[in-house]
Parts: structure tokens; C-alpha cells; sequence
């Protein structure tokens, strides 16, 4: 994204963002550095403020030229009333929002009366932070993410094409899909995840400090997007209900054959009858289930080699480390750190395509890693 | 762990390891590399070949030297057999067993008519691959990792010390509990979050293709360790399914909670009452949960700055940022790749001590790097 005036000026008019948190001064910043003329209105004057001194666009005023595309991100709950009074408000332009549910605020629209419904485009980039607020927003939040939008009869198509516009424009990949396909997929792979990483940290909150120091790698993947936000996530849960339910329903029933799984092992030892297959089931599904989680790109998930290095936990080494596997020349693929406990030593995991891993070891070996076997 | 034989050689009689899968052969390689005398029994023919070929020890022999120590390292669900047997074997030495689940081997041997379990002291290295077998096999893989060593009356203190010096001189942290502790302990950091991972991708079997495209990070990182394999997890659960059964049921009252709220917010809509309570409560428990996780050497989890550097996925420039990073001088404290779909392009996250932020984010972009902004 180049701070020069493109083409992208020329496609879009004066974008109208209402909502100044992250994802509007997000997308406020990745159009201004392209030049395109951005007004941002806020509820909170501060966040308006806010938004506009990290440079996402300038407060909206009612002598604004009149946008042609509004951009509506603010929460869930209220995303349906501020599209009406956007649609109501501006009645040439295009206006989506940028919620991470659909279906609701698009029923929510339907039963309001008096609508031009045509004009309207739901839409929901993949994108997020741990932080929120303008003072996180970054031009390059999108970049590479997919960006869903909703399609439904009786839409215009050129507000269609100008929704697709804003996400190509900001560097993301949009993905057509019904409202309720959206909230069915977004149930699934981001709202149950959000769920179980909680219920099983919410385990953790009376449990003796012993049983915490043998926590290892495992438990800090499962739990850590548990640190979520609880109002912005009780928003999004209830705003899809059905479908998380639905899914959640699914890992109940599971959770329930496992009890009972269980209960005959605890009661008639390890090998009691239907045990063992009871818990291996649900192992195996899981294996199942996980090798269809796309990898980079959006392909198969790829195979790497492994090659793991204790790196000493002092200032430099895994810089160090880095370096010089850079001068060895191999391209690392993806890196991983796990973190003993109780030593002041670290093991980096860095995966290189399988040719390679040879070369990396002897190379690191000879320099004086301490490279993992094999 | 250098090769010359040290006084770990000297405390160590010559010591015996049953079973040469993952952990044997582990510990016979990091016993050999410190002149320990190392003798290897296992089952199978393949498994003790491969594992006196990787360097854990010899192959063991009637005629061998009467050990001190006897190591067992076969799966939980036979382990009280073998360490039965080894102790009527060889009635001078101290045997331990290092199997994930340890009150159900207890209860096992005590059950068992004239043994001598005052030699006999319980352990468990929380250390693993995912690969197995003695192919996998490394001297460092216990290194910086606790190692729970299982203690009860009419223990011989001698045993527990010679168990102790085990876990210390492979590099171990030893951990004191008794049998009910770990087993509760690895219920809840270990076994739960195992189930939960599982249960989780096991939703995504029948999941639309389309669906799994929009999965981010979040998803990958709860799945992460459903990967596992189903056969020694079943043992591992059966065999501790009393605590892992209390965890789980806890999972279970929660997650019917949130069933009854958002089953009220499908119906009466996202404002239903208690359903935001509902939802809340669970996210609250779970950051409460997280919190108390302990981060890198047992410490509390540290606050770093994250620095994020947009990496284009092209040979070689991952290499060049972190060769980069340590000509800038910065040290990196924690490191983690988030992967972009459809777009050739990676998202560096560095963490950095918050005093070096800064530093790096200005340096980097003088370098000609895409820092994310702030």
C-alpha cells in the first residue's frame, strides 16, 4: 500500500466509516494511504479523535461531500440500527458492515420498515487483534485475510462489486457466501474454538499451583486465545446462537460418550468393556478433523522437517541463531518456541522443507548448537 | 551433557531400561553419553536394535551386571506387569517406572502378593515428541522439563534419592507429589486439554470445505495437539479416567450452562435474558484461567512488546529479518508466525522486551520493512 494517489481514489468516492475502533480505523488508514477521501464518526468523541490522529481519515461533519460507499463498524448489537439510519441517511450510497455475525442484522434490517435493503452488503473481514481501538489499527490489518461477503437475492450488484472493491483494495481475499453459511463457518472455526479454549482455562481458575507448574506446550496452545475480550465475545455468541449452539451441541453429545467412557474405566479399571474404543474414537475423529484445517495459503497442510536447537535464554542467542541459520543459506518455513521450565533454556523448533534438514543440522552442529536429535 | 564419564557414572550402578520406545531410549542415550553403564530390554526384537543402534545401550543379556537401577518404559497399561517382574528380578535394585498415569500402576502392584515396593518409587518425565519410538530418541529430552517424581509412606528414601539423581542428571526438574496429585495435576494441564483439542476438531470432519477456508489461527492453535496418537492415548486416559472424569464434568455443567443461554438467545434474540451473562461469565473464567498459567522458566507470564513485520514468503527472508534483528542488537524474547491465507505473505510477531520496541520497529523500517502499525 503506497501513500500515492491510484486507482483506487478513482473507484471509490468519499468513504464514510462509522465506528472508529479497530476495524474502522483499520480500514480508515488502508484507504487514506491510498488516497481515497475517508470521514470517520464515532459515538465516543475521544475514539473519533483518536482514529483521526493515527491518521484514518478526517471527522465526519454534516457539510460532508456525500459518500458513496459507508462503512459501518461497530458491535454486533447495535450494527443493524446503524446501517438503517446510515441507509436511511445516505440514500445513493452503498453501506456495509463489518460484524462478525450476519444473519441477525440482516433480520434485524427485514423487519424494519421502509428499507432499501438493495443497497445494503454485509461483510466480515477475518481480522483482528488482541488489542482493540483505533490505537492498534494498522493499514496492513487485512492483508492476506480473507474477507467474507454476503450475498442474498435482490442485491444490487454493484454494491456487491463495490463491498468486493473494499476488501480487494485493502489487500484482503473476499469469499462469497449466504449469511447463514457465514455464521454456520464462523460457528465453527472461530466461535466453538473461542468457547473451548474458555472452558478448559476456566478449569484452571481453582486449580493447586503444583498442578499449573506441569503445564507445557499443550495447554498454553488450547487456552491461549481464552485472554479474549468478554464483551465483545458475549456480542458475538448471542448474535449467533443457533449456530454456535448447534456446534456446541455436537461436542456435548461427544463429551457425553466420553463421560460415560469414563465412568466404566474409573469404576472397572482401564480395560473395562467399551473404554478403550470410547476414548480412541474421539482421539481419532480429532485426528481426522485436524488434517483438514488448511495450511499456509490455503493448500494442504505441507510437511515440514523439524529441527530443533537449544537455544541458551540470554540476550542475542536466538537472534544469533537466526543469523546464522541465514547464513547457511536454508529458508526457514515456519518457527516455533517452547519454553522450559525451572532452566534458563529455550528449544526452537524451525521447520525447513525436508531436503534441507540435513544440511541445517550438520551446518548448526558445526557452529556449536546444540542441535536435537535426530 | 558431554561424553567424558563423570561422577553421574559414579552414582549410577550399571542401570537397566525396559521398554526402548521414545522415553527409554532417551534416557539410556543420555545415561551412555555420561559413561553410565546402559542395558536395553524390549519386546521387541526391532524396537532394542534400533535403540542400541541410536547409542541408548546394549542390548541386555542374562549374564549382565545386576543393575542398581531398573528404568521401565512401556506403555501404562502394562507397566505394573513389568515392574512387577523387575523388581522379583532383581531383588537389590530400585525400579522406577515412568509411565503418564501413576495411582492405577499403584493400586495395580499393591494388589499384587509378596512385592517389595519399598524399592519402588512412581515417575513421570512431562517430556515428549510428537513422533515416538527410539528413532525419535534424544539425550536432551528431559532437559529444562519437570520431571514428577511420586512419593507415599514406607518408601525407601534411598530409592526416591536414586529416582531423583535419574531425573536431575538427564537434566530434569524433579517434582515432588503424591500419586492422587499428579494424576488430578495431569488431568488438568495434560488430559483435559488433550480431550478438549480433540473434541474440538472432531467438529470438523463433516465441516464444509468452504467453512475451514476462513479458519485463522485461533483454530490452529486450539487443534494443535488433536493430532496425538489414539492408541497410547486411550491408555492414558482409561488409566487415569477417575480425575480426568471430574475435570471433564466440570467442562460439562459449564458448557450445559452456555447451551441453556444461547438456546434462550436463538429463541427471544442476542439480548435474551441471561444469555449475555451467560456468555460473559465463561470468558471471564477463562481469562481468569489463562492468567494463571506460569510463563517461561515457571515465572509469572511476562508482559513483552510485540513487534509485527509483515514477511514476504519467498526463500531466504525469513532468515534475513532475524539476521537483521540481531544486527539491530534487539534480543527476542518470544517469537510466533501467523500464516496468511491466499496471499504470499507471513506476519512476524517478535516479542521484545517494551524498552527495545521501538528501537526495532524504527530500525526495521529504515531497513525497508513493513512493520504493522503501532
Amino acid at each position: 500500500m503506497n501513500a500515492e494517489p491510484s486507482n483506487v481514489a478513482a473507484t471509490h468516492g468519499p468513504v464514510r466509516i462509522v465506528g472508529a475502533g479497530l476495524l474502522g480505523a483499520s480500514i480508515g488508514l488502508g484507504l487514506s494511504a491510498q488516497g481515497v477521501p475517508v470521514t470517520l464518526a464515532d459515538a465516543s468523541p475521544t475514539a473519533q479523535a483518536l482514529a483521526r490522529d493515527v491518521g484514518a481519515g478526517a471527522i465526519a461533519r454534516t457539510e460532508d461531500a456525500v459518500p458513496t460507499l459507508v462503512v459501518v463498524a461497530v458491535p454486533p448489537d447495535v450494527a443493524a440500527q446503524v446501517v438503517a439510519a446510515e441507509l436511511r441517511a445516505h440514500p445513493d450510497a452503498v453501506v456495509t458492515d463489518v460484524a462478525s455475525v450476519k444473519s441477525v442484522i440482516l433480520a434485524e434490517l427485514a423487519a424494519m420498515a421502509s428499507l432499501d435493503l438493495s443497497r445494503y452488503v454485509g461483510s466480515h473481514p477475518m481480522a483482528g487483534r488482541e488489542r482493540s481501538g483505533a490505537g492498534a489499527a494498522s493499514a496492513d490489518l487485512f492483508v492476506g485475510r480473507p474477507w467474507v461477503i454476503t450475498t442474498r437475492e435482490g442485491m444490487d450488484p454493484q454494491a456487491l462489486l463495490a463491498v468486493r472493491s473494499l476488501a480487494v483494495d485493502l489487500g484482503a481475499g473476499p469469499v462469497q457466501m449466504t449469511p447463514a453459511e457465514h455464521d454456520d463457518a464462523v460457528a465453527l472455526v472461530s466461535h466453538l474454538p473461542q468457547l473451548m479454549a474458555s472452558l478448559t482455562a476456566g478449569r484452571l481458575v481453582e486449580a493447586p499451583e503444583p498442578a499449573l507448574g506441569l503445564a507445557g506446550q499443550g495447554l498454553r496452545d488450547v487456552t491461549r486465545i481464552a485472554a479474549s475480550d468478554p464483551r465483545l465475545w458475549s456480542a458475538i455468541l448471542t448474535g449467533n446462537a443457533a449456530a454456535v449452539g448447534t456446534h456446541l451441541r455436537g461436542v456435548r453429545d461427544d463429551l457425553d460418550g466420553l463421560l460415560e467412557a469414563l465412568d466404566r474405566a474409573a469404576v472397572d479399571g482401564p480395560l473395562a468393556l467399551g473404554a478403550i474404543a470410547g476414548m480412541a474414537g474421539v482421539i481419532s475423529a480429532g485426528n481426522d478433523g485436524a488434517a483438514r484445517i488448511p495450511g499456509k495459503h490455503g493448500g494442504l497442510r505441507k510437511r515440514y522437517s523439524e529441527v530443533t536447537v537449544l537455544v541458551p535464554d540470554e540476550p542475542g542467542e536466538l537472534g544469533r541463531l537466526f543469523t546464522e541459520i541465514g547464513e547457511i543459506g536454508v529458508n526457514i518455513e515456519d518457527f516455533q518456541m517452547e519454553h522450559a521450565t525451572r532452566q534458563r533454556v529455550g528449544m526452537a523448533i524451525v521447520s525447513v522443507i525436508p531436503a534441507s534438514a540435513t544440511t541445517l543440522e550438520t551446518a548448526l552442529e558445526e557452529r556449536g548448537w546444540r542441535v536435537v536429535a535426530p
